[in-house]
């Protein structure tokens, strides 16, 4: 396995997990091809780029509900679907004028989101000397469907149904850990969200920063630069590859903490 | 993905998991030999596959008394580790000669055990219309490790502790099926343990019979032969592949229910 030891665990890292959505696949992209295409089937008038960004709007709302206690655990599935009739009506479109399998199909585009380019190959290369996996929202189903559909070779898929926590909940980045019989500090989380990482750290993790400066599209501004001294900044998968493989602790680009 | 339709259960099979000790892994060979090496090193005179056989028949009643409900759930690292000290006393060796470490790691030889020649290559080549995974009682870690040692291609590893059921228990069967989004129906558990399928067949799974005639060593008397109308019987993984492509309901070798 490899030399690479975290500074700030002090442990040698067994496995990397990632965050799906944003840091391995460009979700943006992929939902909105799938609401272009329902929309010129339907003759619904809509921009796609903004429908996904609405879509993506009530991921956290939602996702809040149940980290607070107000809601029983329900799967990601569940909550895409839902919110799917959220954004829907927000535009005065009625989900009912729809059938149920139409609507299910357009939710289920979360499942087959394309990868950014570096993606699959740096898994590949990082496969070979840890454990790779997924740490995300997504359910086990959604992220299986997703790694066969684009051939993510993860070793393990376990999705927040089994944890049952959705981050940045401490049990979403400590059940994974467990299950895999490893201590927090041997596990890093490779993520494009400095909250995200910063969750994570707080929970023992180790971290790995990847800018995607392009995933909430050509005007993001959040998460362009590490917000804090992540054990790792790098610039793609294929890079964090090569940062582990040299079993460096310092990181490849500037953290422009600011 | 695949046209396989499993006559007994009449939908079409999306996933094939996998019994794993005897199915896909030489258990007995693999412990056999890390026995006899730990007998060498600390000069005991033992038989190597007698004490395999040993260690193994304690794995079915410590199990019994998790499914029974008279032990809280524990993963199966800690049985065969528990197992160990049982086997060890029995032959009037104190496992307090040891240090732990050295105990824990003969324990850990149950993550590192030798496929059959067919398994590596007939789970790849299912892999390309169907979900594949463990079905195991093994825990996530120790399939895991299990996997990367020997290039076993799963896409999903659910071991025994995300189900927190031993098989036969029912739901060792459906929670995988349920992670994976799936209908019981959906889903094809193959294993050399005529036992085993009949469960899964119980929980509504569909089935097929690997006989694994020298599992158990050249004295082998169970499960030589399917002892039920399993939706397929083939000889090996790499059969079961071809048989899942041909779209098959019938069987590729006698049955010899008897």
């Amino acid at each position: 396995m490899s030399g690479y030891v975290s500074p700030s665990t002090g442990a040698a890292v067994r496995a990397v997990l990632f965050d799906t959505f944003g840091t391995v696949v460009d979700w943006r992209s992929g939902i909105s091809a799938a609401v272009g295409s329902f929309a010129r089937d339907h003759d619904l008038v809509l921009d796609p780029g903004e429908f996904a960004d609405e879509w993506r709007a009530q991921y956290q709302p939602s996702m809040g509900r149940i980290r607070s206690g107000q809601r029983p655990f329900v799967s990601l599935d569940v909550l895409h679907r839902e919110n799917l009739d959220i954004v829907l009506r927000d535009r005065d479109i009625d989900p009912g004028d729809f059938s149920p399998a139409e609507l299910d199909a357009l939710a289920n585009a979360w499942h087959f989101l394309p990868p950014w380019p570096d993606s699959a190959e740096g898994i590949r290369q990082i496969k070979r000397d840890f454990i790779v996996g997924p740490l995300s929202n997504g359910n086990t189903s959604l992220l299986v469907d997703m790694a066969k559909a684009v051939g993510l070779a993860w070793d393990v898929i376990l999705g927040s149904d089994v944890s049952l926590a959705y981050k940045p909940s401490p049990d979403a980045y400590l059940k994974p850990a467990s299950l895999l019989g490893l201590k927090p500090g041997e596990v890093m989380l490779a993520a494009a969200h400095n909250a995200d990482l910063a969750a994570a750290r707080e929970t023992g993790l180790a971290t790995a920063f990847i800018p995607r400066p392009e995933e909430y599209g050509p005007r993001q501004e959040p998460d362009l630069v590490a917000s804090a001294d992540w054990d790792l900044a790098v610039t793609s998968i294929t890079d964090l590859a090569g940062a582990l493989r040299a079993g460096e602790g310092s990181s490849h680009v500037d953290h422009g903490v600011g």
